[in-house]
């Protein structure tokens, strides 16, 4: 099984023709197109989306993951295996997240001279390399048969939340389809700072000197329609939201924003 | 085959996880992401929708259906076997117009104490509940083996037109990509009328007391680019279009609206 | 394997039922949902796709594809088989463009009475024709079974870009979802001009008597953020870009308009 994660658009014609390189070395490899709508190059966000993704899949699925500012200069092309999955992209950090959380066992270039011939388009590795690749590791070859090892890898990081003495510091680091404010701060931070028993908590956006006090509740519809609340989602993180309503609109929020979250004062 | 329909978002995060979660229990399922784009928490949109789409697949396959405002609150997670289909969602009036189409034979409620063990997110009850009874049942598993025999499921109906001794009300029930407006008003409807052989109709839009004469034809070219129109269309319902145009914004239609057809004054 | 691309949108419920009809016939035909985001009844753009995308799928592939602003009147519905692929859909030009690069074998016409018996709909022959066609061949069977050999298909041309003393005239022919505007001068006519070695070319945007000198780059992230530049790009045709940024709003352009490339003076 091969999945595609990239920022060339849903059902882009590039996805279409990626697709297509793969099936032609490959007819029988199943290609999921997962996601293609990452925020153009982004690759903080594709990181962050791949980690999260690939949790869920079976061991042996190949990622071909792309977000790719830099295609055709110098930044390599790599396999990733972990024990679990095989993970293929430009080498700019955007597999780091995903490969770092399963356990990193071997880094690869790949070799494009060990690749089926073909012509290598300057700005379309996503088709003439990555999908290659992929192609010949879903037939069963093994990563050192078109690359070679190599010993690390551009690593980027989600900034990690700070849990002070009565309050926790972060920032959103995701808004999905919805409009939801994906932060940071894990549930090991909110039972850290001990407000898991809280029924309301403070945020202030910090940038923009904004402060608002917000019900901590369990699901969206604890409170009333277009009443915005904090609970702790599906990727165990909290997260401002609003019923049935948008939260980025809701509070004009921004990805990247700073956001403190405080006990209330009593 | 397990076809996945939801308010998610084309191409979300959530569907790339709930997709992994099916997979990961189940590798060989075949899983089509159909739509994921139903307006969301609309349920009267995505029940209008499933009753649609599930007619034309074949006997056996298993819909994994949400729109699921209450996720996380007392309504239940359940199965409807029918004679041809599993549909699996919230009971909450989704799964309820196909059911009812197909003929419904049995409901489960799932009991997620016999679910492969898992943690199960507040929020996110397509990953953690309903994928994984999916990827269950496509295992060859009974829905008796995850879940309890209940004797009621959430109702929820299409408003019926009212066929009247000349003219017909009706609803507007969806509005489709192309800004086609589709009335609750179907072929029997106007035959019933009396109107199927008529050239021309008024529409009147009873909410906005607005009145056009329109013809009423076969199909959208029958009319000048940019002109509009009425049709039999696919769902076999009637439909206001504008060839090659976008009827929504044409007439500044709403979903929901009412609309009374009429034969014309002559 | 059966590919599909129309312009009935991306998730939309009438791409849900078209596979939905492949499925009933051949539950174990392998559906690939390529693209269904063509512009609205654009012919032009989706023959330019389609030869674009069946280029990199592997021999024996059956495409659908549907732009069909005809839908119900004369035009035929028909299969063309080339020595590599199957394109199924209107006769309106759609499949021309790939049928003839990869050499037009045998044309048919289809004869629905020879379909499986299914009502027909006037406005979706994607679902009641070309679904059943392409259904029926993923089987095994001959276009013969199904259709009437024709002599000529409905053709369309991209126009040629002209290669004059020292300048290529040529048209934008395509605008991707970065918002690149990809023109019909190919990598042949630059180097017919002798410009392949210039390091800034002359756009001029000639319906709006507007000139631009640009850098002649092979890859995007050679300007910096935000800059315009040429290059020769996947679909070896010379594209006007903007690094990390949207063409199509930098130079306010329009698809089909004119471009004339000159050598700066010096």
């Amino acid at each position: 099984m091969i999945c595609v994660l990239s920022d060339y658009g849903t059902e882009s014609v590039y996805v279409a023709e990626l697709i297509g390189a793969i099936k032609k070395i490959n007819p029988n490899a199943e290609v999921l197109s997962l996601m293609n709508n990452i925020s153009r190059q982004n690759i903080f966000e594709g990181a962050f989306l791949l980690r999260s993704i690939a949790k869920e899949y079976p061991e042996g699925s190949i990622f071909i993951c792309i977000v790719d500012p830099g295609v055709g200069t110098k930044r390599a092309p790599i396999i990733v295996e972990t024990s679990k999955h095989v993970f293929i992209g430009p080498d700019n950090g955007l597999l780091y997240l995903a490969a770092k959380e399963e356990g990193i066992k071997d880094i690869y270039i790949i070799d494009t001279e060990l690749l089926p011939e073909r012509k290598i388009s300057k700005t379309f590795h996503g088709r003439d390399i990555f999908a290659i690749a992929a192609a010949i590791l879903s037939l069963g070859y093994k990563p050192s048969f078109i690359g070679n090892k190599i010993e690390r890898i551009e690593k980027i990081d989600i900034p990690k939340a700070l849990v002070k003495n009565s309050s926790i510091e972060g920032k959103i680091i995701y808004i999905d389809s919805f409009g939801n404010l994906i932060t940071n701060i894990s549930i090991d931070d909110i039972r850290l700072a001990n407000f898991e028993k809280e029924k309301e908590l403070e945020v202030i956006f910090k940038d923009r000197e904004l402060t608002f006090t917000l019900p901590f509740k369990e699901v969206y519809a604890e409170v009333d329609v277009g009443k915005p609340l904090l609970l702790i989602d599906s990727f165990d993180l909290l997260e401002i939201a609003v019923n049935k309503g948008n939260a980025k609109e809701y509070f004009s929020a921004n990805i990247m924003e700073n956001v403190i979250i405080k006990k209330q004062w009593k």
